[in-house]
């Protein structure tokens, strides 16, 4: 039933990925103003969420379901979707071709599946917990990197927490030889540790929208995450410190010096 | 007779992306180890820039070829070619869809036209100078942000400059209100910085068939890029500072205040 689950979710992912990929290149024909370009990725951000919610409620109708633009649902079954119609808005509305959809499944305060689509590259990656991590249905895996100084850390970087986290954390990782990455879809860059093309991804504070999927699919390829406390993430958030098993320590160290304790989004 | 050339140097790019992204997508379905994954760049690289010298010679036997593979070839009709064949090789070799294929040609100390393209994304960004800057053919421009606090700025990181250098910047640029953003590829960062999707780009070290294309790109989009002595950094690469008109003057701040003197690079 959790596998009818996963594929349920590949699939709305990729058709709400069509619609927000349509969204995506009439942006890029308009030639309209600034404020235009944010009403129509507005737009597109809630109907995409809309279509993934009716899509849900119609398939699953005693699920709760929690999205970045709508909020939560309260459900009863004891499973909570959570989604992010369109992640890395800010690529998304500039035209720059690296956004995602996430859709992730709650159970019990344990995310039992995650999907990650990019339109544009046409990749889907998914989880399912103790069920494996896929990229467009073949396994994947995490790095085999034993230093931060092989391979690249994704870092984030957000509004919500002290805007010097993210400068320590590069300044770390460079000084132990590591080189930095950030696309600007949180989405994304968990999706490529999970792929083992960056060899992790730290984060002072990300919404469950963001993260539940890419740590599970992080966790399913064989890499390790900062334990959560996935329940309460769901309302508040959480720090997100994730890699390949032979970085992680170095990568807790890096986290360990580098944010500031989480204070008014706890 | 330049739009020829652009009209040619366009088709070539695209020619040599699809036999790039034909070595991409094998990368992606082989399961070999990280040494095999190497060689295969390796070959990508050099059988990419190859197609692009052989078709250069034969189209403008007389001109000069750089790139990036296989060093200088001297020319004497006053024409250099600039080659990057695979731009984000880090990218390309762990699988990470951002990488671009560029091509720049040099008049007499002046980038003539240059041509970005990202095969995965189906990107051509192209210039002429004095006859402006295009993706896919239609015209493209800089960003109006008057303020470094209003977007976003890439930041390129290198291996051949202090380490402190991108570490700086990016500090210097959160500071000020400022958002980061590296994708590795300084192609493609640049390409962004001339459709508006960036504000700026800077790099305390880039070679020149990394940047020439990208700055031509920039300047044909109404923007501004730090002088350069064309003709010295074909040999010795530049440091680069560029970015929407507004903004430019705090780029060219953040940079003097971060980037340690080029030396040995000069």
């Amino acid at each position: 039933m959790s596998s009818d689950r996963l594929a349920f979710t590949e699939a709305l992912a990729q058709k709400a990925g069509l619609v927000a990929l349509d969204y995506f290149r009439k942006l890029d024909t308009l030639t309209i103003t600034q404020k235009g370009h944010q009403d129509l990725v507005s737009e597109a951000d809630r109907n995409v969420e809309t279509l993934i919610r009716d899509a849900l409620s119609e398939a699953y109708p005693d699920d709760g379901i929690l999205g970045e633009e709508h909020g939560m649902e309260e459900g009863d079954s004891g499973f909570t979707w959570v989604i992010d119609p369109i992640d890395g808005t800010a690529n998304f509305v500039t035209g720059i071709p690296q956004w995602c959809v996430i859709i992730a499944c709650v159970q019990q305060g344990q995310t039992l599946l995650g999907v990650i689509h990019d339109p544009v590259a046409g990749e889907t990656f998914s989880a399912l917990a103790g069920g494996g991590a896929f990229l467009n249905g073949k396994p994947i895996k995490v790095s085999d990197s034993e230093s931060v100084s092989v391979g690249s850390v994704g870092v984030g970087f957000n509004g919500r927490t002290s805007v010097t986290d993210a400068v320590n954390a590069v300044g770390a990782l460079v000084s132990k030889g590591g080189v930095f990455f950030r696309n600007a879809s949180g989405g994304l860059m968990l999706a490529y540790t999970g792929a083992g093309r960056l060899i992790g991804y730290i984060e002072s504070h990300m919404n469950a929208w963001d993260c539940l999927a890419g740590m599970l699919l992080i966790q399913e390829a064989g890499g390790r995450v900062q334990e959560q406390d996935i329940a309460k993430a769901l309302y508040h958030g959480t720090r997100v410190v994730t890699g390949a098993p032979g970085v992680f320590a170095e990568l807790t160290d890096i986290a360990e010096s580098s944010f500031a304790p989480l204070q008014a989004a706890e």
